[in-house]
């Protein structure tokens, strides 16, 4: 199945080889979007006190336009984070760059950067990648693009959903680069959707926040940001059909599908974690509320135990109940039950005798499902994690060079 | 100098086999700390929810007896967390065994545990070890003792300070084991310190807990504690002298010990970190209060990105102020300074030019300080951890077996 930031009608996308990390680095590394009609935006952004200069200014272009933006244009390589005023000074210039090359004002494009903190940032490498990518804008382009912003992620991610409304067909299309880790500490995690569905600004933003609190942000830990962390979305009605907004029938429909996409997109980069061999699904049930479950189940799918006990196939539950237990959520570990996959491993908080081989399988698993069940109450949430290998240090130990 | 829980006056340690965790473990793993008089007793337990038996049991004895107990008996090789009602039963016998071999009521023992979670405790075989260990009590068994309680911990670690008071010279011993990670996670920290000085229950809790905000849980991160996490304090008063309370001219000299003994410990738990290849201090100042300095300086010791870093020798400062900005605290990033060792790297938020050789050599001792200014504010605060090698990862793939 088609998909991509280019799968619903009216955007193209492309990608241009800027050099931003030197000349050895030989691939694209600066993406454009482009919605070929006026369209409405949304965006969630960091919550790190340090941001960087992309972020301000997509921030700034959203209130300006009101959420009205045509454009996104992203590089990686250097994550223009902590470069003071020329940060700023640079960012601008990217989006002015992109705005000549469309025939825009600046403020309606939005500018993301990924890679390196606290490095100078290389403007007129960029600038010349910006010019050659948007040369090279096609209605299929998106998967081109979705490459251009990798850094540390190991494949592409894109996705795709529909739903039907009053009739008409529309499509959500995505692509994100994946945080350095499952759980981003200080790597980027930058994702882009498009809508060919007519969403109105403000129907767009309470879509984008719910989808992103139940699915970026279930892979990520509050707070635990890089200056960088950016989703956005576009959407500008080539469907056709009546205004989405928040009180309209079709509004759940929209919704529903922008957070199918935002979860696909999720997965892929808790699969894509830096050295990970496995995705882990951590599901908590029995909470008093969502929120509470959510903060378990990150709680677990964080915890470095958890996850180098993941890694070396050991189905080690203890671990998986004490990082609950200090999530900062009241329940009463004398009444826990664990399950690794399909094997109950203990229940009312101690072990039960199980197939050490079963749990073993699980684990073996290229998806691993660790499902907690901390009481009877209504909250469920899960969190999408991956282990802990070697190769993760290896990674990190020297990346900037 | 002679050092652990046998350099004050009147305590006996000692340790006994009981192969807690399999025939093939031929090494001491019980240990047994006693005051040879009645002894003042303090103690500080981990806040995670699920709590091991041991922790359990000696907060009742602490609270029963008001504080007077008079030994402590310790195992490694199995947590005694998560086993339900056989939990206790096995703590209470535990208790038992050695009050029967000291000839004390039993509300007078501390009971720790360190190990595996959720693993059915072998209680003949503890009681058999803690008979021997009695067996073995001796004015210098301080160091046979803190090797009983190792457990991934490359060396045993204790400590000594002394402090004069009314003319007398007072001494403070102590012994610790490590936290599998530099920032416990749920591995298990414990702490035995022992003194001669003649301190209150009340003085002796007090001083206790002051010295733990500042040197333990500145290694550890709140909340992110093991079920078993415990710090003992006992006072037997053998030096002599006027009962030390709160605001006698002594309290401050043995708090000022305390801490001091304390932070030898806590730094020698940072430096043995699982995996880890050098001690990285991290020293926030400027803040407005110690409380939020030592917050973001345990955020920065604590981030994988920064250990990776450090560990590959590698000066890339944006993880460091990246992980400040996500700490919780507020504070300008744009007037942050970093310095590497003595070498400043970044200012004003925003990179300096600096010598990389020089950085890369302060960053190749085996004691790392990064240090971050985050304002004008009179707090300071220093944090403890190690860098993140693969070998924690080989560690604790396969903890279990």
């Amino acid at each position: 199945m088609q998909k991509g930031v280019t799968f619903p009608r009216g955007f193209l996308a492309g990608a241009g080889k800027a050099r931003i990390k030197g000349d050895r680095a030989d691939r694209e590394d600066v993406a454009l979007i482009y919605s070929e009609v006026p369209a409405s935006a949304a965006g969630v952004f960091t919550r790190n006190l340090v941001r960087s200069a992309p972020v301000e200014l997509t921030e700034e272009h959203l209130r300006r336009t009101a959420g009205r933006l045509r454009a996104v244009v992203a590089n990686s390589g250097n994550a223009n984070a902590c470069n003071g005023l020329s940060g700023m000074e640079a960012a601008r210039r990217m989006a002015a760059a992109a705005a000549a090359a469309l025939n825009l004002t600046e403020d309606r494009i939005a500018v993301a950067s990924t890679g390196v903190v606290g490095m100078p940032f290389p403007i007129a490498k960029a600038e010349a990648g910006i010019a050659a990518a948007a040369r090279g804008l096609s209605g299929d382009g998106g998967s081109v693009a979705a490459r251009a912003i990798m850094t540390t992620d190991t494949f592409a991610k894109e996705t795709a959903a529909t739903f039907s409304c009053g009739g008409r067909v529309c499509s959500v299309g995505g692509m994100a680069k994946g945080s350095g880790m499952i759980h981003p500490d200080m790597a980027t995690m930058l994702a882009f959707l498009t809508t060919d569905a007519p969403v109105e600004p403000s129907a767009l933003h309470l879509a984008l926040t719910a989808a992103v609190k139940r699915t970026f942000n279930a892979v990520t830990v509050d707070g635990d940001t890089s200056p960088n962390d950016t989703v956005l979305v576009l959407a500008n009605g080539v469907a056709g059909g009546e205004a989405i907004g928040t009180a309209s029938p079709g509004y759940p429909l929209f919704a529903a599908a922008l957070e199918e996409a935002c979860r696909d997109l999720s997965r892929q980069i808790a699969r894509d974690g830096e050295g990970a061999t496995c995705l882990v699904e951590v599901r908590v049930e029995g909470a008093d509320d969502e929120e509470q479950a959510r903060r378990i189940a990150r709680t677990v799918a964080r915890s470095p135990l958890v996850k180098a006990a993941v890694h070396g196939r050991d189905p080690n539950w203890g671990r998986i109940l004490v990082a609950a237990g200090y999530a900062g959520v009241p329940f009463d570990p004398a009444r826990a039950a664990i399950f690794i996959g399909a094997v109950p491993v203990a229940r009312n908080g101690t072990a039960l005798p199980f197939d050490e081989a079963a749990a073993g399988r699980e684990l073996a698993a290229p998806e691993v499902c660790l499902r907690l069940v901390v009481g009877d109450g209504g909250g469920a949430a899960t969190a999408w994690g991956c282990d802990l290998s070697a190769e993760y240090v290896r990674i990190n130990a020297d990346y900037r060079s």
